[in-house]
């Protein structure tokens, strides 16, 4: 499997039109005279849309699709055919119009408040899971350092701290392999911080297997174990994916996994729907991991939204309110303080007085200066993780080998660590109200404590707050330099192990050492008398700085920083400094989680179509010729277009006859693959309809029952003589599909589609004939690289 | 003037369709075959889609068109044909694209970078702005109440107090009088907090002059006026108008009033751009008021934006944060504090301690309890208001009526100021470290103040700090009990007089009033030992009822109270408030500015089509028949149609005839009014280019030096020759406009065009044949009633 650059079908863009069919290559430049086949199918023009995703029916197959990192190309510069769309455009055919003139005002009354009830749950479950991995974490990380510092404790005074080393590594050891076990075999989709995935979902892209209850499971257990085996990591990135699982649960009303169906919220089981849940589930998530309920509501709306809808925001609003407060409400009983609602977040950075942190307009240059210093660190960062993905693409593919590698990672991190601390001759005097959870004596005299363990013999949040919080002169600078030099290559090493674990923490916690430094060295070079440079206020600079130049995320970051941090004076240099880190880290390097998704080759839609795009019209980018139903057309036919494993078509326009000569047929409907395997499932043939009267009608609710699992073609038997029945697709079709010429723009054409949030656009000649369609993966294919417009080769994986 | 009803032309869409031409009237139902008339126009299907603003050119049409109250239709029932519609989609014609496709990739960065320096002016030309008005209302306030209070001491003491209330009184009525003359006679747009009028322009509605640098300068000095004047008004609405006019003149690089052009950001002189600005101005003017930035992004997309934009709301926040930043900055030296940093906006709510202010579990029910009364009191002040305006349209329409009355209700409130300070007999002891500005001994003993005086002998922004931050005790249930009452009145009663003023602190105050008073209720209740009903807790909650209550804002008001406060903790109780008061004010009325909006018959399309409106189609709402050009025209053609004052359509489908038989013609473009405007001037005909070689080739340049002030048809000089001329469209028009079928849902033509800001949408039928054209109007005519969905008159008004 390590050869896995040879399964990569290189196919260009003249390959993918001519495949399978036999179809002369077209270049795509002219329309083409459609032509009846001898088969009864009318090619139009053929073009592969994506390849059909086969579930888990065909189980030698399901490995290769489950997405596992061996999986992933090892180039970006392809654009993989294996991720379908999501379709957030309503299928309004003749059904689906039918129900919703029947409903009266107090239905969509009542379908209103269940989206609000909805939305309240998903805040609720995200708050508790949240206030479950808190507690957990912190009881079992309070366990394992008591351990581990009454075993310093004991060998320090006898000698034979080798002991005490070998104790940290193999507990921390012990807890990662149980995560990474659980990942690395049961459900490889949790590891990471899941934001990429949710990301691309929100785009639009369906992702296999990302919002389902058994990932959640793993999520959950796998940060546990991660953040206390003592890896470099957070617990709050993977919250927003479990917030995001659980309201595409919720929202369903059932559990395909649990086989259970509750019967409810049926009207809900459509991707339009169940995307704007998920985007409140991932609000909810970021609300329940900073404390940010703002905040999450812009990340929901950064990433994802592409219709920006009041009501929904509002809804988006409520369920980061509800999450934030759940978690609130449970710590505050936890921690014995019932009512104290002062814990938002699971991470606390502590109250920033706004008395004690006043900036002056001269610290803004310093600040900008930050920004760019993170914005080089944070690339850096970027481009060793990807050098190490590619490696790990390569040569750690295996479970068993990820499994290792994680061990490995946390068990270098205990002995880093402790070298570190060992070495390390930083005492500070223990003051009677320290804030030290796990003050360690080791050398130093008694009544202090060694200052670097306070940065590494902690979980990381706790360590960020120190750094924020603690008075001036608490840390020297060597320590300092020391710690932010290992704890980044730790956090780089760390990032993509085959772990459940999020970046932001460690992101912050090299931010804050390298801005305490700052502050320290700011300090000391100016007068020593003023103390305008406050080491916490440079650390949270620096942490801002440094977790900006890694995610570049900008709107939303900025305010969960500000709410996170529950002070609003910093919003100012707060975005400057990461807009600084943008600015300086774009020029290197991209984003972590945009180099995570561009090497998996997923067809992601930026916000807009590439500047320099206009000489691009639809006519290029659309693929042709398309594979054309007829609105009444033959079972043999649809059956024999839906299995040919060659093109695995997913939208079909339909179209009808006119007259009776050979002028071409005009575009009258499109209709998905999922809703012909409804239809040949249930048997809805013209013949069959006729013959019994009594036969049930098929509904919406049958099309919703079988979503989002539709069943593959291969698994629905059709006898011969049912080959030779016909099918209406007249009532289930869309019939008024958006179309755009073939003159458009290619611009134009990518604003209708990210607007509309659309699967297909079918592009018309001025006959309205079609003569191509335009899918996700043919606007994602263009991209600015460095030498202008690029062109992304499209791939089979 | 009182006989308005007569002038306002109800006509009824039949009428409507078949006006002018004397085209047999159609319900447009059916398509018609186009026909080839005589004068050589191709009458597609002819279709009204709004009547052209004149500009200033027809002085006698002028004062109609100018928007004054007394021209607004009394009928909510009616939907106003007067407003023309933003083109929020880009005309990709030839030309367009042509200099797109020149433009490099550093081009496209120069255009980013110019965008964000003229965010950043806006924000800081807002911050001064706003900085000038608070400055220039404290020092004459301060004047104003130190000499009133100097005679109140002095008669006090001598007897003749009748005396200090007619120096009130006409002090009062003099600055209201100032700032009711220019309003009223230079700018009537001017007039109320402009919000409203920013909503329907972000909506995509053109309101006359509504960003024109006059305003601006009338907008600024009538807030003053109005706040000094003591009327029960705010200065923080204004400021929203106020970005909008900054941000919409410097994003032009030019001021067509002032008669100057830079000659830069020529590129930004469109709807598209213009707007995109617009939206940055109205969020850094609520930056300003509140100091909410984040807020401020929130209302602008609240209220605007229909596409999100990631890199456009990072512009916009930009903006809000360099205003709060500017006004900060100003204000910290005017207070000579330098660098102190902590006055984010015109109003400061003051700090809330979060240890002083935690609620608990129990008082959530107490809060959503405020809410619904919030709601109810909010929908009282609108009733009331709504009767007061059909009052004002019918009889005070006249500029110096309308100064009268705002000279009567200054008068009005000094006077009940004046009775209510009088008959009050609430003294508090005046402590050493009083925060009273102009305490008030009245008739309290020595050391004493009356506390009614704090509420009514004080700007309101002071007086709703004293209600949130006064200590226990200092205000008896009376007091505030009286005060609510008479506030209640004089806001609701000063809300729509013809002075710039805003209604977000007035009902602040009442809602601060009440809340305080229920919280005084409640410890009285309860034991009176206990202080969890902190009055000035429940003040705030008050407050925000209140205020959700008028306005029914939900999200960015959330975010706007939880920045002013500066404490993120009341987030939830705020949200669950304001929700309550939205749900229960809804109940029996409409928001304030939504009443405003409807009364004056603006188009507006809100986020969604009506729930239950899936039963029309694009066949039943379109407009037809519409008016086609030929792709190559005659110019008396041309020139006729733009003539036409009976039908004064703004987009014309553009058609081509295919073959020489009497086919129809089929659709190849679309071209605006203004457009054809700026190619009569130029002469830009067919005959012409072939005999002048060497003319200049009309540029994008020419139409942006038009915009946005196109000249009208009649001021273009057409000869008899020039008449019999053709003029090529081809260039010119938009080749790509969007389209779609008849059968088409009102809900997805409704979300096509709400998605994309679109102005014109054409109805093709499956030959590519125009029948139809949907407009704004066509939308916004169905709305939900009470009684299900409703549909609007159009009225020419």
């Amino acid at each position: 499997m390590a050869n896995i650059t040879k399964k990569v079908s290189w196919s260009s863009r003249g390959d993918e039109s001519g495949a399978g069919e036999g179809t002369p290559l077209l270049n795509g430049s002219e329309p083409r005279v459609p032509a009846q086949l001898s088969g009864g199918i009318t090619v139009c023009q053929v073009g592969r849309l994506s390849t059909v995703d086969l579930e888990e029916e065909i189980t030698t197959e399901e490995d290769s699709a489950r997405g596992r990192p061996k999986e992933i190309p090892h180039n970006e510069k392809l654009l993989s055919l294996k991720y379908e769309s999501l379709d957030y455009d309503n299928i309004e055919n003749q059904l689906f119009l039918e129900e919703e003139r029947r409903m009266s005002f107090m239905g969509f009354r009542c379908l209103e408040i269940s989206r609000w009830v909805v939305c309240g749950l998903i805040g609720f479950l995200t708050g508790l899971i949240a206030c479950f991995i808190d507690i957990v974490v912190e009881q079992l990380a309070g366990i394992k350092y008591h351990v581990i510092k009454e075993n310093i404790v004991k060998f320090t005074e006898t000698g034979g701290l080798s002991i005490s080393l070998i104790l940290w590594a193999v507990l921390n050891s012990s807890f990662v392999m149980v995560g990474s076990i659980i990942v690395a075999f049961i459900e490889p989709i949790a590891a990471g911080s899941g934001i990429p995935q949710i990301k691309c979902y929100l785009n639009g892209v369906k992702i296999p297997r990302v919002v389902r209850l058994k990932t959640l499971v793993v999520k959950v257990c796998g940060v546990i174990c991660s953040v206390v085996g003592g890896l470099a990591v957070g617990k709050e990135g993977p919250m927003i994916h479990s917030g995001a699982v659980v309201a595409a649960g919720v929202s369903q009303g059932r559990s395909t996994s649990l086989k259970r169906d509750l019967k409810i919220f049926e009207y809900f089981r459509r991707d339009t729907e169940k995307r704007d849940f998920v985007s409140a589930g991932a609000a909810a998530g970021v609300s329940a991991a900073f404390g940010a309920p703002v905040g999450g509501v812009l990340f929901s709306l950064e990433e994802g939204a592409s219709f920006w809808n009041q009501m929904l925001t509002w809804r988006i609003f409520f369920a980061s309110m509800i999450s934030t407060f759940t978690l609130n409400f449970f710590l505050s009983i936890y921690h014995n303080k019932p009512g104290d609602l002062s814990n938002p977040g699971l991470i606390n950075f502590g109250r920033f007085e706004s008395d004690s942190m006043e900036y002056n307009l001269y610290e803004i240059p310093l600040f900008i200066a930050m920004g760019a210093i993170g914005g080089v660190l944070g690339a850096l960062f970027n481009i060793l993780n990807y050098w190490l993905t590619i490696f790990r693409i390569r040569y750690v593919h295996r479970p068993c080998l990820q499994v290792m590698e994680a061990m490995l990672v946390a068990a270098v991190t205990a002995t880093v660590s402790f070298t570190m601390i060992y070495f390390s001759n930083d005492c500070q005097p223990l003051g009677p109200d320290h804030t030290e959870e796990y003050p360690l004596q080791l050398f130093c005299a008694d009544g202090e404590y060694n200052s670097m363990a306070t940065a590494f013999f902690n979980t990381p949040e706790r360590s960020v707050r120190s750094l924020f919080h603690d008075s001036q002169g608490t840390y020297n600078p060597l320590t300092l330099g020391l710690f932010t030099l290992t704890y980044f290559f730790l956090a780089c090493w760390t990032y993509g192990l085959a772990v459940s674990a999020g970046v932001f923490i460690p992101s912050l916690l090299i931010g804050a050492a390298w801005g305490r430094l700052c502050g320290i060295l700011l300090s000391s070079i100016t007068s020593a008398g003023t103390s305008w440079a406050d080491p916490g206020k440079y650390a949270l600079i620096g942490a801002a700085a440094q977790l900006g130049g890694i995610v570049r995320m900008t709107l939303s970051l900025t305010v969960i920083l500000v709410e996170a941090t529950g002070n609003i004076t910093y919003g100012l240099p707060i975005m400057l400094v990461l807009m600084t880190a943008k600015i300086v880290g774009d020029y290197f390097q991209e984003g972590l989680y945009d180099i995570h998704i561009k090497l998996q080759s997923v067809p992601f839609l930026h916000w807009e179509a590439p500047a320099t795009s206009h000489w691009l019209t639809a006519r290029e980018v659309m693929s042709s010729p398309v594979t054309c139903l007829n609105r009444i057309e033959k079972v043999g036919t649809i059956v024999d277009t839906l299995s040919n494993t060659s093109t695995n078509h997913n939208g079909f326009p339909v179209v009808v006859q006119v007259s009776e000569n050979d002028e071409p047929a005009k575009l009258c409907g499109l209709i998905l693959r999922s809703q012909l395997i409804v239809l040949l499932k249930h048997k809805v043939f013209v013949e069959l309809a006729r013959s019994r009267l009594t036969r049930r009608k098929l509904q919406l609710k049958d099309f919703r029952d079988a979503y989002p699992r539709f069943p593959p073609i291969q698994s629905i038997h059709v006898s011969q003589d049912e080959r030779e029945c016909m099918m209406d697709l007249t009532e289930f079709m869309n019939p008024t599909p958006y179309t755009v010429p073939q003159e458009t723009s290619l611009p134009r054409v990518f604003k209708l589609f990210r607007a509309l949030g659309l699967r297909h656009l079918v592009v018309a000649d001025d006959e309205n004939r079609v003569v191509g369609l335009v899918t996700r993966k043919d606007l994602a294919r263009y991209h600015l690289g460095k030498h202008g417009l690029e062109e992304l080769q499209l791939a089979q994986t």
